[in-house]
């Protein structure tokens, strides 16, 4: 079997991220889903290895188990997927990256920033992979935009304005039955940040990856509309970057009309561009002075580093499926690479553990300001 | 006949505004301009008031002599269209007041708050009107919008979102002979705000327009990215409601691709809209669990207040110059009204001079907000 | 007075497009209402002559007798305006030709082919000027289209696709009260064509004035949808060009969610452009093998010939009346060196008889065409 | 291994559409690509089967081959994916439905009609199931359109306007090297359409599908705009259905500024709607009267049909690879159904024989329509 086995932790029945880490691993042919331990309940967690045709020897009741007697088959799994909710990624990561599994891991990093730290030190001692799923930067007009701005066709950077809308939290359903909604807003599970770490972590990610920088200080209003609800459910930061660069995220889960509108715009002393998720194929751009164009995934102006990871010709919409599968694709050919010895190429990207700590330290520093009446605190 | 006559102080050859006003005036045939103190070179003023066809008699070198011979004339003006710059504002118009001709004035009301205040005394003791060209404020859907928020169809607000993003300050131009730029970037003529002033007045107005609100607390960062130059040509402010709603409102002049992106979205627990000023025609509404619709400028769902200012039947656009012309329209019927010792009609709306004083708050707290780091500030 | 006074036949209280008309003539100060001719009605066009403020001694209850009184006047008007149903355009306009009073028409030139011909030998003979408010070539970026075609920005043209889509007669309106619906749906007022007439005729003048190309050949489907409509409602037209260029002009008035959608798309041997109404500020431009340009009224690669009609900057949107008001001042502009005995300046463009009598062409051919089951006629 | 086990005819390296057909097969987990014959080169067919992992046992040199030996095998495969030109789909259809192994097609259906009614033939004397990967009809807002026209939501169907634009073709790459282009523009190989064939029938299938609804005239008006290109680049044609309704098909290859511009418009007498394959996670939709809506994939007013085949949650886009992924998986559907001995459900929908003869009756139609000068031609 060329595809690298793989098992999941989480993503049971009823999980939507679970399917799209599936799906992500399977459509480029990387990876081929072997084991699972996905449930924390044993019945549960077997219903849903059998619905996905598991070997039923391999349907595990629990992750350490399923580490445990993975790492000692001779075909076990050499990657694993971790798609629970944030506070039970440490646990597992650390597991697995003990015995030498790669993990694929969803975001925020994990749900406290100790945990965090904790991981990252097991991970560093670690021979196995650490890939943190922002699966946005998989896009290629996001690498296209990364390389326009490397390649410095937008100037010097001035802003950065980063925003992601949703409205699905607009009314308490977290008490009217959404899963997906229960531990989101459930400090105990999801963390210090609400929005700030489901969404906020994204749009940090985004941008930092898009600009190559980081902001050395952010001012945060947080709000929590919803009565009854304990995180944030909005969030309005400001971003000032060294060398005088500034900017501005803006997070919502209660903007009605937004479903997942991530969208950011760069503006720089030679040009501006402008992308949004929602309609990924297609990225502005205005070289200032001209005229303004509006680039194509496989038109005219196509980068490298966009094509590299398209799969269609321009015209042909990819979507959030495909670009959460380029950092599975790319994951496995820095595995590939990894265990074969050698240096991952330079064109393969993906994120990382430093990219898990950022967005901690990001909904850590919001937390802070927020706190202190919107100061600005070094992230 | 039937036209209120008009004079105008500013707008000579080159001005840009000057002929708007003009345009805007004349559209609905509401007014007509009789007389004018266009430029303070008298040779220019001359040379302005003949390409116009006014009476010889009636081009004057400077708008205290306008505004003695009018007031002299049985045919004198009734109005006067004031389009200086904005250090050029408080004193004509105090003028005009004081002669009982009213005073249609550009925005921002004056270049500093204490002239502003000056003007509101002598406004607030003559019997003349003042009005405000906030001219975005006459678009139909504007006022379509505020009808709809006023009814309920968003909720209660959470959200304000407002930008207005240019780009046309991207360079030095101030430097490299542009009028326009030169005296928007000049303290002593444009007052403590650069393109706060210019545009973020304007963004502040219609968010309050629309809204009914205006934030207790401002928190303003402000930059000047081009090397010399001393106003700010970018802003972003962090808003807060009483109550609790929350806002941003981001102004730049330096976002290459932007030519006049004013844009408002307002989210509440009902319901959310859309609207930006470069296709004023169209305006999105959410109600929240429901389709996202397009509303149109006389289609389904259009407000009596929207219909009441439109021209036309839905699909043929109207513009920039249909706005401004319906605030001078407005402005005519309040005269009338007033004139004719009545009160203006309920439905009549115009920006006031309450509405530039709030534009002088809100530029000043940015300021004082900026120079504090970003802190708090009432405006 | 500097305007050119006017006259207006037709266009009294309730009448759509009379004040459009008047809105046009007066925008820019090129004209000025003094007398009218505005309802067959005399009470009704007595009071709207009073409602508009014009001088009851010009106010008049018949066109001939306008014509008469006016052309005995020393202050009498120079031109008038044409705005009655399409069976009463002859009839006036010749009336006022031979009287050497200019004539600003609204389209199409008139209900049949004959009262065409009549009205165009007329017009040769007159030393008064005739003009067809095909008001979207007003249109900057209409200009801009032309001129690039003329440029050879697209190359050898090969494609030609017009569409002019409306919703509004999708039921039966016109037995429901629709004065603007029952005589557009009436033979004898509206002539052979419908939908083809009202706007069709607009569709085929854009077409011919962006690429300065006439079919030589047309294949006309029409339909009448609406049960008890005789004339059409919908029209598909396929349309040959000599050299070999191919194109489409749809034309619907049953199509729900169509507003005034007439749409322009062009493709040549080097490049593509589209143009939308209800978005006019905006031209697409794509030449072969680069990238998609977005060019804004008034933005970078702006033509002169766009520069010259437009009002404002790019990013303030002009409109449909601003477009209209561009017919009237061409036609100003026309008047003037006309009575200075001088030639029209060659960049000073206006729709003509040629064009009038191109769109009954037009409107003829595709009758015929249908007549014959969509049989190849040469308009 | 749950997955069907799958072969391939054809997509070898460099082939565009075989990669299409390997990703959609495994995306949902449906099949797994077991087997190929993947180029009529044997080193090539080699080298393209190693690179995909292949069992060197089952890359074959040849299709005949390949059906011989898999047929024989124990675990051999069930299905074949045919992904040659036009020319080569008819003779391993034939062979695979022969021995009851079932078969997905790439379309259109062959080269030629008589090829077409052969396969026919074969295919309804087999007892296995035969797929035509009209892949358009995969996507959940055309599932959504479907379901809307059938139960009313547009009323009686007035008007259906489709087309599919690309400019890919407008030089003559054929000439220059592209393999793609090659093979579609040689009559030999591609059949008697050019672009007719390639995406024309895409588009008279998707119109057909939504609509449920086929001409029964069309008028056709080819042409082959770049010199020394036999087939057609370019058709226009008219349609008229039974009971009165009637349409436009326009197709293109060498419209500049169009990559894959497949677009859907209806209108009835209640309702219109709009939908296009470039953004196709929308879709418009105006009840006459009232509000334009844009649907989103899986927001409100999403219908079951829709919800069926998609994977993601409204505003995370799904593509091309999707829609095509959901003419596999509803091709497994039935597929095990099949061999289970039921009936496929009856929301299992996939695009079949019937249509592929279709598609080829169109073509025939347009071409013939064409020599007699656009006359009206049953399809």
């Amino acid at each position: 079997m060329r595809e690298i086995p793989l098992g999941m932790v989480g993503g049971g029945q009823d999980a939507f991220i679970g399917n799209v880490h599936r799906i992500a691993a399977r459509l480029d042919g990387a990876f081929r889903l072997v084991a699972g331990a996905l449930s924390s309940t044993p019945e549960r967690a077997r219903a849903s290895g059998e619905e996905l045709g598991l070997d039923p020897a391999r349907i595990y009741g629990d992750y350490r188990q399923m580490a445990m007697a993975e790492a000692r088959r001779k075909d076990g799994i050499r990657a694993v997927a971790i798609v629970t909710p944030n506070h039970m990624h440490a646990g597992p990561a650390i597991e697995f990256l003990r015995r030498g599994i790669h993990v694929i891991c969803d975001k925020p990093l994990t749900a406290t920033l100790a945990e965090a730290k904790r991981l990252a030190k097991v991970a560093e001692r670690s021979k196995a992979l650490f890939v943190l799923t922002h699966n946005y930067t998989g896009y290629p007009l996001v690498r296209q935009a990364r390389a326009m701005v490397a390649r410095g066709d937008l100037g010097r950077l001035r802003l950065v304005q980063v925003e992601y809308l949703q409205d699905w939290l607009t009314e308490a359903v977290e008490t009217a039955g959404s899963k997906q909604a229960e531990w989101r807003t459930d400090p105990t599970r999801a963390g210090a940040g609400g929005a700030l770490g489901d969404i906020g972590t994204h749009a940090w990610n985004l941008a930092g990856f898009v600009t190559g920088m980081e902001p050395e200080a952010i001012a945060a209003d947080l709000s929590s509309f919803v009565p009854g609800r304990v995180l944030d459910d909005n969030a309005h930061v400001m971003l000032r970057y060294a060398g005088g660069a500034r900017g501005t995220l803006l997070v919502s889960q209660v903007a009605p009309g937004n479903e997942n509108g991530l969208r950011l715009r760069l503006y720089g002393d030679k040009g501006g561009l402008e992308w949004s998720q929602e309609n990924p194929n297609r990225l502005w751009f205005t070289p200032f002075g001209g005229e303004k164009r509006l680039l194509s995934r496989g038109g005219a102006r196509a980068d490298p580093a966009a094509a590299r990871v398209a799969r269609l010709p321009g015209g042909h919409p990819e979507g959030y499926l495909e670009a959460f599968a380029t950092i599975y694709s790319e994951a496995a050919r820095a595995i590939r690479a990894h265990e074969a010895g050698k240096a991952s190429p330079p064109e393969v990207i993906y994120p990382t553990l430093a990219d898990g700590l950022s967005g901690m330290r990001f909904v850590v520093a919001c937390v802070q300001s927020a706190r202190r009446n919107a100061a600005w605190v070094r992230p």
